[in-house]
C-alpha cells in the first residue's frame, strides 16, 4: 500500500521531491530511535576508543579509510594475447556527487601504461602548417590554460545491454566507463594558430605514445573548438593511465578520441584511417555497412542506488539517486520511472549542471514490497532526449555495441532483489 | 624594454588578456625549435624506449606518476607535547584549476585522526528538540544529498604575512591551509527539521569524536541556510584526515568550524563557548579585547605562479596564474598589478565561479628583467574588494593573526628571484 499521506509524482511509488525518509510516515522502517539517549536528552553513549587516545597526526600524502578499500575499480585484461590491453570500470554505485576521484577514474589502455619520463616526452605538431613545432613538457606549462569539468566516457560503454539477454551486471559492469573530472590544459587552438594551419587542412590525426601508437582523426573544426592538450586532472599533474605527461581532451565525444601520452599532432585534408577508426570504433549496421567518425556520446543516465546486484532490505522510502550526462550540452531533465516506463516523474539535479560534466540526479521513492522496473532517462540542453533500448535496437542493430545510451531498466522483485532487465 | 608589439593593460608589463607566450614575438625565448624536423615536416624524433614496449594494465585503484611524487602536503606538529596537533598545507604553487585531489587537501588536526569504524559510530542531535535522534553511518546513507563545490580555509591560513617581518615563504607554507572539493552531504536543515527544533533554540552545538572533542557553536540561521553533514568529497567518502565518516560542512566560514568525525550536535540557546572559540579562533584586537564568532572567510586571492621560491630563467611573457575566492559569495573579478599597487588590469577567470569555491584566474606579463612587484585582488560578488595588508593591521592590528586575506606581494628582482614582500 502506498502511504496515503504521501504526495504521488507518478507510478508505482514515485513521490513528491519534497518527501524525505522517514518524514511524516509511520512503520517505514524510521531511521531513528532514542532510546540511547535519557529523558532529559543528555548523552548516554559509550565513548568509543578512537575518542580516547590521539590519534596520526598529519601526512604528507594522505589515503582514504580502510574501511572503504573495498571501493575499487573493476580491473581486466580479457586477452593475455594482447598486453596492456583492456580497462577498469568506475565503482559509479559506490560513489556521490559527479567528480571522479583520480584513482577511481576509469581506464582503456591498448598496450598498456607507459612510464613517460616528462622531461624527454616532445610533443610535435606538423603537416600541413606553416611551421612544425615540438613542444618540451616544459615549454607547454608556460601556455595558459583553462579549467573546465567534464565526462570523459568510452564509447564500448554499456555495450553490454544490446545483447540479446540482460546481463546479470552491476551499475560498474554494465556502465562503469564513464568518469568525470576537472581538466586543466591548453587550448589546442592556440598551439594550431602558433603554428600556422594551412588553409587545405581539414583533419588533425592525433598520436600517443603508447606502444599501441594510438591514433584517431579530430576534425578541425572541433579541434578549434573546445579541445585541450590536458596537462592536469583534478588540480594535479594528470595519472599515468590517463595520458601522463598529457593528453588531448576532446569534450563530449567518445573517450577514445582524447588520445593519451599524446606526442604528435599532424594536420591533414583526410583523415588518417588509424586502425582504431577502422576495424575499431566505428558502428556496424545491419546491412554491414560500418558508420565512421561518429564522435559524441549521447544523452544518457542511469540510476546509481539502488542498482545490480543490490538488495532493499526493508519496505518505505528510498531516495533513488543516479548521474546523467551528455555529448552535446548540460544536462536540464531527467525523468525517472518505477513502473518501467509507464509513467515519469522528474528528478531533482543536486549538483551544478554544466556543459559536458556529469549530472547528479535523485528522487523519493516508496517501496511497497511489489514488483517494480527502475528507469531514469535524461534530457539534454540541445532537447535530445535518452532513447529506449528498443529504439536504439530499432536504429542501429545489435552487432555494433559502441555509443549505446539506452534507457537502464533495474527491475526490483518482491524480495528487494535488484537486477538488469531488459524493459 | 616592452614590446612595441604587445597591448599593455598596465603598468611594468601587465598585457591584454589575449597575449600569449611567443605569439609575435621575437626573442623572447619562443617555446618551439622545429630543428627536430625535416622539410617535409616528416617526424625525424627517436622513438622513446617507453613506445617500444607494452606497459603495465589497468588497476584496481590508480596512483600518481613518480615523477609527480615531489607534489607534498607540508605536513608538521609544532609542539610535541600536543600529540596529534598541527598541520598540513596544500602544494599550491604545484597545482592547477579549482578541485583539490582529496590526498593533497590541506589538514588540520587538534588530537590526530581518530580511527574510527563506520558501524560502531553514531550521530546524535539532541538538546532543545522535540525528539531526540540518533543516527548510525548507514541511516545517514539512506538520506537525500546535495554535490556542491566548496573551498574549505583555516582560519589560521596567511597568518604570518601580519608578522612584523616577511616571511621567506612559498605560496604553500604562506597560504597553503585552503583546498577546494566537490562535498557531498545532508543538508542539515533536513534532520534538524526532523528533530522539531524548538522555539528558543538558537545555537547549534557540534562536537567531533577525535580526543580534542572538537566543539564549536553554529548559528542556527547558518545551519538551517547551506550547512552540511558531509559524507564524500570528489565523489568517494569522506578521508579520515577530513572527517571520515562523517563531517560538518559549514560553507564559506573558517575551517574550524566544519567540525570532524562528527558525533553530537546539540541545540542550545546560547553558543556553548567551546576551548577553540575562546581561548583559540578568536580575533584580539589592540585595546585587547576579542571578536568572538567572526566566522566568513575574507574575499582573497593568490598569485600562485610566479611564486616565493621560484625563479623567471628568462625575460618574456608569462602567464601569471593563481586562485581566488570569497567565504561570502562567488568571485567576480580579479585584479592584477606589476607594480606594487599602482595600477591594475583585469584578470581572466578561466575555471567555474560558483559560490564559496575556488576560482581560477589568470593575465599575461611581460618580465623586462626589471625589479617588480606583483599582487592580486579579488572582488566577490557582494562587492567585498581584498584589502591590502596596511588596512588589514589598521582594521584589527596584528596581535590576532586570524581571517588575515590581505593582498599578497611577490617581489621579482633583476636576477628573477621571486619572494614574499610587503608592500
Amino acid at each position: 500500500m502506498i502511504d496515503k499521506k504521501l504526495e504521488a509524482a507518478a507510478g508505482n511509488g514515485l513521490l513528491n521531491r519534497r518527501h524525505l525518509l522517514g518524514l511524516g510516515l509511520t512503520g517505514v522502517g524510521a531511521a531513528v530511535a532514542n532510546s540511547a539517549l535519557g529523558a532529559d536528552a543528555g548523552l548516554k553513549l559509550e565513548i568509543p576508543a578512537w575518542s580516547k587516545q590521539p590519534g596520526p597526526g598529519a601526512s604528507a600524502y594522505g589515503s582514504r579509510s580502510s574501511y572503504t578499500e573495498n571501493m575499487q575499480r573493476a580491473a581486466g585484461n580479457p586477452n593475455p594475447l594482447y598486453p596492456g590491453g583492456g580497462s577498469s570500470r568506475s565503482p559509479l554505485q559506490d560513489l556521490q556527487g559527479t567528480i571522479t576521484p583520480n584513482s577511481l577514474h576509469f581506464e582503456r589502455h591498448h598496450s598498456g601504461i607507459p612510464n613517460i619520463d616528462p622531461s624527454q616526452h616532445k610533443l610535435v605538431i606538423n603537416g600541413l602548417v606553416r611551421q612544425p613545432l615540438v613542444f618540451s613538457y616544459e615549454d607547454l606549462l608556460k601556455y595558459p590554460m583553462v579549467s573546465k569539468i567534464y565526462f570523459l566516457e568510452c564509447s564500448g560503454n554499456s555495450g553490454a545491454l544490446l545483447g540479446a539477454n540482460p546481463a546479470n551486471g552491476t551499475a560498474q559492469s554494465l556502465h562503469g566507463l564513464v568518469s568525470c573530472a576537472e581538466w586543466t590544459g591548453i587550448p589546442l587552438s592556440t598551439l594550431l594558430d602558433e603554428a600556422g594551419v594551412e588553409p587545405e587542412a581539414t583533419w588533425v590525426s592525433a598520436v600517443g605514445a603508447d606502444a599501441a601508437s594510438m591514433g584517431r582523426s579530430v576534425p578541425l573544426n572541433k579541434a578549434m573548438d573546445d579541445v585541450l592538450i590536458a596537462l592536469y586532472q583534478n588540480g594535479e599533474p594528470v595519472r599515468p593511465e590517463q595520458g601522463y605527461p598529457m593528453r588531448l581532451f576532446v569534450p563530449g565525444w567518445e573517450g577514445n578520441i582524447s588520445v593519451k601520452w599524446l606526442t604528435q599532432l599532424k594536420l591533414t585534408s583526410e583523415p588518417s584511417q588509424f586502425r582504431d577508426e577502422t576495424s575499431k570504433y566505428t558502428d556496424t549496421l545491419p546491412d554491414r555497412t560500418s558508420l565512421q567518425f561518429t564522435y559524441p556520446m549521447g544523452t544518457k543516465s542511469l540510476i546509481t542506488s539502488p542498482s545490480g546486484h543490490m538488495a532493499l532490505n526493508r519496505q518505505g522510502v528510498y531516495q533513488l539517486t543516479g548521474i546523467a550526462w551528455s555529448g552535446s550540452g548540460s544536462i536540464r531533465r531527467v525523468e525517472v520511472s518505477a513502473d518501467g516506463g509507464r509513467s515519469w516523474a522528474d528528478a531533482l539535479i543536486e549538483s551544478h549542471q554544466s556543459d559536458k560534466a556529469l549530472a547528479r540526479f535523485r528522487i523519493p521513492w516508496q517501496w511497497t514490497g511489489a514488483d517494480a522496473v527502475l528507469q531514469s532517462r535524461a534530457t539534454d540542453s540541445q532537447g535530445n532526449v535518452q532513447p529506449t533500448r528498443a529504439a536504439v535496437l530499432a536504429d542501429r542493430g545489435n552487432i555494433n555495441f559502441y555509443h549505446n545510451h539506452c534507457i537502464q531498466s533495474w527491475a526490483v522483485n518482491s524480495a528487494g532483489e535488484v537486477r538488469n532487465v531488459y524493459a
